[in-house]
């Protein structure tokens, strides 16, 4: 049972091939009457993008998302919305090298496996250019989130490699820089430690974190809709991805009971080490997410793999790549919690009015 | 939009509170011919059970599960296998004096907050003892998949708040201690522990990992059904859990992509940092999770909390609770893994024929 | 794909064979604080229950509906409520000369071909046994449908074999005869006809129809959640029925443009060709279904078929059965209808608030 | 809960309006290596085209359809397949006059309900256009069908208004006449009512008929996916559509038992009254089902409405249109079937092996 669709009540489904004809999405469920503002698509659309710094891909799309339905006058009618990105930078022919080999750490070996046949060009679907849809359908959703409730939702990086981002915490420079760093004081050394790991043609893990802000009480669908295991779900969707955690997540193995639960006072909660999430509901504290991303596998540094025969070959990558896949994670992170809080909204809605 | 039913194709929907008359599930989509073994749900019931050991919550539930449909002269049919088990030790007294109170940590002001009536006895809904019916259905997903794969899916705990169990690894012997601990040697550490943490009136948390092995390569559907993603949102939906990792999880946060990436051989892979799962789809290799559960929240030691009024009330909890939940997630761990890789058989099969 | 679940919000699992220990339902997604009372489901059950006159099955169920779960002093909590029913009447020898035929006419052949085993007991899980649980659930969103919104819900036999029943139609009278028929004019000459049919061993098909008033416009989702075609599908998927019809139905074929169409003016519509349905959506008309069932194919007089090797048998049904099943199709129809209204009340509170 | 997907396993999903700048589809779930030929679905789209003879709209589409995902190098991927079409000759201009005034007998009136917001131009998303997206993926369905099982569909008009076109059968000639009449002698007659229906600015309803050979015993899901259900919602779900038959349809009311009931012999059925479903699962007779379509609604004949501020207007429609949208509907229904039957082999395959 394939599964291109993401949500229950606020689906998006996406298609598209890394090096084919288009990329795209389908949204149904959204709301009318919604604004939708292309250039806040766009912008979203230029924080994941390839190229911005020498730190990422040096693909260069222009991202140019069409409206092709859904929108009439400049509002949502409640009618599906499919957005469309043609892919215009799609080297194909760096990848003719790997067309019969498995690129280990990928999904080359895996769709293999599972289709028995696969457009490798780049990666083909599993290629991270999916996200760009993520992050498209997101951005609507966020924007509805906002004017409908004040969600605020601001991701960034935790920490790259050995080097801990997040000990000083301004999210207002998240921006500022091109690693979504909330220190500004750490940029140098993030930026030197990047050079010299693309340098050396080697790649490195990342941890991204994500909150939400304003989330209303009430969200989430138990015992098997619960908010935090679709935002588990969510964030471990990611290409990359390998680890989520709600709130204190795997600190509270060594927590106590009398420190991890957090306690209640006529002013509000006095701790926040559930990160949002009590029972499977959100409980009005902020949501915190943090996920993991392992290092990019594709790298010029040789390593011993087979080919579709199951003959050994040495495979060498020579496309475009992020020496840190992390770092553009940032927005898509984001994305999925919007779009994750966009379908509990919904369905909230649906049972109780 | 309420969920109270697990997967997509094999299908496992459950019902009942933790006082009311009875808990429940429907199972829709087992395929038909498969013998149907009550002892061997029963010897898995048993191994969740509580009252087994001083280390866990005191209640005493038979937990005799009757099949009410779907098996005919011993095999399923097809059709939809209802089971029942009747609650016989609910001892609701215990709670009269929460019925207004929310208990920190707990679901009890989120349900509030979600639906404005609850049933606050024993947690109603949210109490753990929901998960029986998750190892029940886990244990006819294990059969199937054992007789028609050779999966074999055994979890243990790795960690109990400070103590590391899992540096030495002795599958075998999991079952033989009341921890599921994987060395044998650990066991009178973690009998003092919880002793004194009993004593104490604290609890703590615990991190358990499961494995299982001999699954084929080709399960999952990417991108919105990958096999990680899907054991993310179940294990983070087991109550009291914060945090998943598939593989090397957070670890690879520092990893470089030269170590991290799993080399492939005529022989096979070299590694599995990637816990079995590549682009979302099973690699072959032995499918590896690791969970965080939460202390429990439910202590006699005081807290500050508010009552459906908003008032200030201290809570104390005097029913009969774990010092640490998780002691009893490795049976809930290993059904929900059970119940992720019998729902994604029928789906590649579905496919792909 | 296994699937025993009707709706998409308000979600109906229904489990248990003819035969079987017990049947049940949970149902999923009521909105809590609705008062449950179970004498209304128990009228409901009575209406459609067996043994009430002569001229229906002599099975003499009790029929008396436990509530399991998701009821908290006499109000819904929004969790799970699952209603179970005990079997108590079944007399399953009468089944033991069918175990290796095929019942022409019947769901054997099928169920057999499909799943290469099955309860052959009374029909099993094919049996309109299983329509027990629609009613039960039916009558819960009934009671929602008319306290939120004054919905009305009605069913009659429009037609027995030849006779027409629909030419006078005074609805309040439709339970005052043992065959739901609006004109009470007409139920000696019905007497009469089934009397006859019953002596000579044959059984014959019907026409019911149901109308809901007071419906709100807006139900209905476009363009594969239409409220006809989710219509279309609830009543073909009731046991027996052949053909449904929405408004003029099969009329509108002769039917020109100037006629069908329903003008509209300040003070409401026209005319009802549409049966308040228009584009998928209901219109706030009195929505009007008919349904077509078949007569029953289990005869005591002889017919031909083949045993499960293949072989040619002739086959008698000694069963107790109904020679006309229309005639308690008619709570069926009805409850039918209040599950689909039911489930788009949700699905439009969803997307439209 | 908005629903522009059809299909459980083997799902379309559809966007665009009939006046927006394209209108497309996403299938998902399509078994991997299925050689995709772009000539079969155009030869599609072309039958069920507008502007091909005198009796259609004469709106002029090229729909050229672009693949634009999960094919690669002539195969499927089982990767989500996109296909667009650009709309080309919408005229949208024809319908300023009617921005703020319900047509009668169609949505507009609705969805300005459901939503409050609607594409006014052509019917928007509520326009037949819609059945484009049909047509094209239930040319792939239809190709699946025909390699792996040989299962032929055919679809034929049955009854224009008063004229009944299927006594006579020869569905060979079908394609040979623009009514898809399967009786040729009857399309001079067919020629002339229509004629003279157009001259007089009416519109007239229609039947038609589709049938399944070859297809395979033991598809559909007992009992909330009964084969006979789905094709009823897929059927009654397509527009202008008011009524749904399988086999003996409404003829069964009158039908003895004795009579319907299909005897089986060793060499098979001797009668195919069930039309192919038995218990909701195919039998392995041809499956036939029958739709009646109601007459267009949009005339030049002034007739009564309303606006939307509910005043009183006089509603005359000038675009281009159908005086009989059945006699385009063949292509559709046999789309609709093949969708189902497509759904339904991936569905048995996935719980039964």
């Amino acid at each position: 049972m394939s599964d291109n669709t993401f949500g229950r009540l606020f689906r998006m489904t996406t298609f598209g091939e890394s090096h084919g004809p288009a990329i795209g999405c389908v949204i149904d469920g959204c709301p009318p009457g919604l604004e939708i503002d292309a250039a806040a698509i766009q912008k979203e659309l230029l924080r994941r993008a390839t190229g911005r710094s020498r730190h990422t891909s040096q693909r260069k799309e222009k991202d140019e998302v069409q409206v092709l339905s859904g929108v009439f006058e400049g509002l949502t009618t409640g009618t599906p919305i499919a957005l469309l990105i043609e892919n215009s930078d799609a080297r194909s022919r760096d990848y003719a090298d790997i067309a019969e080999k498995f690129r280990p750490g990928h999904a080359d070996f895996t769709y293999w496996k599972k289709y028995g046949v696969r457009d490798y060009r780049g990666g083909g679907r599993s290629s991270a250019r999916e996200t760009t849809m993520r992050v498209a359908a997101g951005a609507i959703a966020k924007k509805y989130l906002n004017e409908h409730f004040g969600i605020e939702i601001q991701g960034w990086l935790a920490q790259l490699g050995p080097i801990r981002t997040d000990e000083v915490m301004d999210l207002e420079s998240v921006d500022d820089n091109p690693f979504f760093s909330p220190d500004a004081s750490v940029v140098p050394q993030l930026e030197e430690y990047m050079d010299s790991l693309r340098k050396s043609g080697d790649s490195v893990g990342a941890r991204i974190s994500v909150r939400a802000s304003n989330v209303p009480a009430g969200l989430g669908e138990p015992v098997y809709g619960k908010l935090d295991a679709d935002l588990a779900a969510a964030m471990m969707g990611i290409n990359a991805a390998k680890a989520v955690e709600i709130g204190a997540g795997f600190a509270c193995v060594e927590q106590l009971g009398t420190r991890h639960r957090d306690e209640i006072t006529p002013d509000g909660f006095l701790s926040n080490h559930a990160g949002g999430v009590l029972g499977g509901i959100s409980s009005g504290q902020d949501v915190l997410v943090s996920v993991a991303f392992k290092p990019a596998s594709s790298l010029r540094i040789p390593c011993r793999s087979v080919d579709i025969h199951g003959n050994p070959v040495e495979v060498i990558t020579r496309g475009r790549h992020d020496p840190c896949v992390g770092i553009r994670a940032t927005p898509i992170v984001e994305a999925m919690l919007a779009l994750v809080l966009m379908d509990h909204v919904l369905r909230q809605r649906a049972q109780n009015g």
